[in-house]
């Protein structure tokens, strides 16, 4: 793993991405150059469009939190302001996804809508920069008096973050100035020597360095950098939930071997490490945010992608502790992971973290919402015992942890934090450098780089990924002389993939496969993934699913819903894993037990108890992602075995 | 089950304990006819005498909480007021502690700050009985403004209880008109009518009832009852802590069928319910508080009897989540069980009640103080995978969760609920009815009590319990004709007990022995318990222990510690249930296999991942209520199966 200068691939102000480092191995393609033409995704950023992205819209207006921004313009906070202190970030998660939706399709009314919340925006704006609607108006609490909860920083980051991609995607509607000068009073504000603090939720590490890239301005970067170097110092105050492991202000950014605390905060502020530590060069940093990175996918992490055990505190827990009813795997999380991924990806090549984007993308940022895209989960537990109850209508759920998909919450970061993920989800599919073009997500799509001083190389790809392995990529464009064609082989195929075609027939294990040739137009590789079902294991140190297996096929996580089997308890089955599992188009289906109903169970019931008998049932297991679409239900991903 | 009037045991003032219903199956005994002579909880008295009752009331002297009553008294509240909203009811905790602890041992030190603390609380009390440091101050928040939080009616009921037992105890010091006059206040403020509230958290209910005992005063129990039949009626507002359930106010107490929400308020509700009902005669009532009360032990309870399962919201879980290492189990919800099996205990005569009691006071109250009852658990997990850290010195801790016991806490309920409870655990030995004696608990001890119009009968207990299983009974005194002498035998001894003696040689299964006799002073019955080690299996539902057993030995609650294998993962042991364990003095040693560290453990270990191999080790388990005393350690109670 090394930090080197890549080539100088195009980087002006309208090539829409959302991360784009000056050094690393891989360098990302903006939308123009990756485009998903159809399949699961495309039907996942048509719901964005049509319903998620307007329905977050309609919320931020119906609760009040843009009519905040309003009043703000006004001077009517002192009476007006509605809602939590973070709720000027929802407004630009939002502006963030409209953005990038109106790049991939221009649109008038999202330009309109832009240009609407810009102005809002830039009316509500401070004359030295600051923005913030919950604090430092008259009479109300003043300006970073509440760094720990305060929310102020982590508010200025998304606003940096939204500017960025509006100003990358063609749509700066004024948005630059308002980014800047917010920025600038961050410097300003927050110099050695002035404010030394650092804010309690991180965001504005990663936005920075972004800020930085798009604008070239060195301050950015070095206030990033003074952001991470603070962070760990104890400078904010004890907290309940795990001290000041909860804003991961223990141990330095250097120092930390493994993530902890509010899972969030702890993924932000390495998405935050990896940039300052490729754009500075620092080793160390890079190396510090892949070893915390690395352990905690390896102890912390669900079978999902979900990160954060805990409810108390949003948190990561120990090693291990990873209990599957317990889950809070917020979705904020799983978004937050593979914003990491894909920094660690780019700077660092692996492949294994294209992996974990894939895994995370199909079970936990494609559960978040509901079959209508109006209804979300902020926790994405892997069982659920009792069946839970609906939201009450018309009323933002508080943080929602039991029951179905919720339409809003009072800490409503999830839909928005979806919204903007699922736009710019092209972006994720793959990668170039100086030798030719990295396929990491296999979607059909339209994918073409530019190699430097050679012209540019294109592949057409298509596939009924994931509910079928066949995946087929046709060149159409190329250069003259031999380039690689680089495909993932995810880590799930334990047997490795086939790849038959132009290239030859080749096998391949896990992780990267080179293809370097000249290329013809009209060449075809293919890609044989076997996305049959298969059963996992996890980790023995796992106590919550010891004994247990799970259903996996391709990169989706199966379950059972008891909406498919309305007449087992699914506290009380076990699965048959000698049985061969038998597929229809929508399930899979394995013979499994039912345990008897011990007769006496606390506190001791007896060495007998775990004994299934009586005659086999068939267990039905669905996508994870699907489930709780259909009424109230239990459901359990890790099922004991016979 | 049944609620018949008890015939006229004494009911005097001066007899001292603390729950004393006016009908019933059983009658408890005030301190002075159960007395602890020695063995086990007689050095937990001792701690609590010499060590955990001072603790507590150099702390709340400290940290400003004594203080705080000063300031009221002084009108400075408004710039002085220090600590949470229910800091007052620390006080009242200690008081009553103080109180049990000068009954059992007169002391005039105890007598003089019980006086000094009664005098100042009876300047700080509000002309109309109102008393309460952090409400109705000139420029402080209202009274009842915040019935949800504002802890105003269990900081009320702490105080009535506090003076239920000094009057009981013989130290009114005029206790008993503060306590008369608040609770005059209080019937005046939520009278029907009135403000038809209720408090978030229980606590006043089971007070009152008792207030009413003491006093006579109808009104009490009415307004208890009110409160009771209030509550589930959603008149308190939504939490982010699973909305409603968390403070027991979704479902009406006559309907629920099984404890919700935070622990310590659903067990402290419940105690009130069942005193309700056997008060005002309400059979329904005292059914539905045994039904949920049943299906809690039965499917929300840990194997040392500690309560919920939650550290969000410190709430039960569902049936069978249990999760091991995120136990949180609060010390203060073990008493509550305590304070909720003995009032079923009372009122059915179940003595399946007292072994609830027994392993309860083993392995939660008896774990809570350190060895130098200066440091205390708020909760109880049954498996620490990470050897957590010390409290920072000289700083209350936070609701501290991790690492060890911390000497004061922000919220301080359970040290001084422990103090309370310890100096009053010679009432939960054993009661009386019209037939005779029975014992419940076994210690050294004297025992006696009156039978209505035949005299007194009396018993002494010698016995090493729990460290060994015999018990040794001798009679002290008796009355003419035959009389009963009941037994409990262990719900934990599978195959049941033997009784030789005066009563001749019988077999006793689990649950209660009645032994009717005309009995001679001086003569012996010996009860043989089986206090060798035994293995344990949870109920296969609970995910996160399956596939694991625990080790017990009588009522006593063993554990792996890691200072006892400091060269062994507890992560990665087995145990192998087909060895036979062997004893020392202070620990129980059984074989065990090392686990490797799996190669690959995310997503997918594989399916061997979870054998053992390697040369067997021995695993030493010592008593769990000892762990945590030598250092910070990792620890767990339920250990893999080889």
């Amino acid at each position: 793993m090394s930090v080197q200068p890549l080539d100088d691939a195009p980087r002006t102000a309208g090539a829409a991405l959302p991360v784009r480092p000056t050094t690393g191995c891989l360098d990302p393609l903006p939308l123009a150059q990756a485009a998903i033409t159809g399949g699961f995704w495309a039907r996942m950023q048509q719901l964005n469009r049509d319903a998620v992205i307007p329905h977050c819209d309609e919320s931020l207006e119906k609760v009040g939190w843009i009519g905040n921004v309003r009043a703000a313009v006004d001077g009517t906070l002192a009476t007006e302001r509605v809602g939590r202190l973070f709720t000027d970030s929802e407004i630009y998660k939002v502006m963030e996804a409209m953005a990038w939706e109106q790049a991939r399709n221009d649109s008038p009314r999202l330009r309109g809508r832009l240009g609407e919340l810009t102005a809002l925006l830039a009316a509500a704006q401070h004359g030295d920069g600051y923005l913030n609607t919950f604090y430092g108006y008259p009479g109300g609490p003043g300006r970073y008096s509440d760094l720990e909860w305060g929310h102020e920083l982590y508010c200025a980051g998304h606003l940096m973050q939204a500017a960025v991609a509006m100003i990358r995607c063609g749509v700066d509607e004024g948005i630059s100035s308002i980014a800047r000068a917010a920025a600038d009073h961050v410097c300003a504000e927050f110099a050695d020597g002035a404010r030394e603090g650092v804010c309690g939720h991180p965001e504005i590490e990663t936005a920075l360095v972004e800020l930085y890239r798009l604008t070239g301005q060195d301050r950015y970067l070095a206030q990033a950098r003074s952001f991470i170097q603070r962070r760990g110092r104890r400078t904010l105050g004890d907290t309940m939930y795990g001290g000041r492991d909860y804003y991961q202000d223990s141990v330095p950014v250097h120092d930390a071997d493994v993530l902890v605390g509010h899972a969030v905060r702890a993924l932000y502020l390495t998405a935050g490490a990896v940039d300052v530590a490729v754009e500075s060069g620092d080793e160390d940093l890079l190396h510090a945010a892949q070893r915390q990175y690395d352990r905690t996918l390896e102890r912390r992490t669900y079978l999902h992608g979900g990160m954060g055990a805990h409810h108390h505190g949003e948190a990561f827990g120990a090693d291990f502790e990873l209990p599957a009813d317990r889950a809070y795997a917020e979705t904020c999380a799983g978004i937050a992971s593979i914003m990491v991924a894909w920094r660690l990806l780019l700077a660092t090549g692996q492949e294994r973290y294209a992996d974990v984007i894939e895994r995370t993308l199909y079970n936990v940022v494609a559960a978040c919402p509901g079959e209508d895209g109006r209804a979300f989960f902020y926790v994405n537990t892997l069982h659920r015992r009792s069946p839970g109850t609906d939201p009450e209508p018309g009323v933002p759920s508080l943080r929602r942890t039991d029951g179905r998909r919720a339409s809003w919450f009072t800490t409503s970061c999830c839909p928005t934090n979806v919204a903007r993920t699922l736009a710019s989800l092209d972006c994720y599919l793959a990668t170039s450098d100086a030798d030719g073009l990295q396929v990491h997500q296999y979607a059909p799509a339209n994918i073409s780089a530019r190699l430097p001083g050679r012209g540019t190389v294109a592949v057409r790809v298509e596939t009924d990924y994931p509910h079928d392995g066949l995946v087929r990529l046709r060149i159409t464009d190329t250069v003259s002389g031999p380039w690689t064609l680089s495909l993932r082989i995810p880590g799930w195929t334990a047997g490795g993939a086939r790849i038959t075609g132009a290239a030859g027939d080749v096998h391949a294990d896990g992780g990267r496969t080179d293809l370097t040739r000249s290329w013809s137009v009209g060449e075809e590789v293919l890609l044989h993934l076997d996305c049959g079902p298969r059963v996992v294991h996890a980790d023995p140190r796992v106590d919550a699913v010891r004994g247990c297996v799970a259903l996996e096929r391709g990169p989706l996580v199966y379950c059972l819903e008891s909406v498919d089997q309305p007449d087992l308890d699914l506290d009380l089955v076990s699965v048959d894993i000698d049985d061969r599992p038998s597929e229809t188009a929508t399930e899979v289906v394995v013979t499994g037990h039912v345990l008897p109903d011990p007769a006496q169970s606390w506190p001791d019931a007896g060495a007998g108890a775990a004994r299934a008998d009586g005659s086999p049932v068939k267990l039905r297991f669905t996508p994870y992602y699907r489930w709780a679409n259909r009424g109230t239900s239990t459901m359990r991903v890790w099922v004991p075995t016979t």
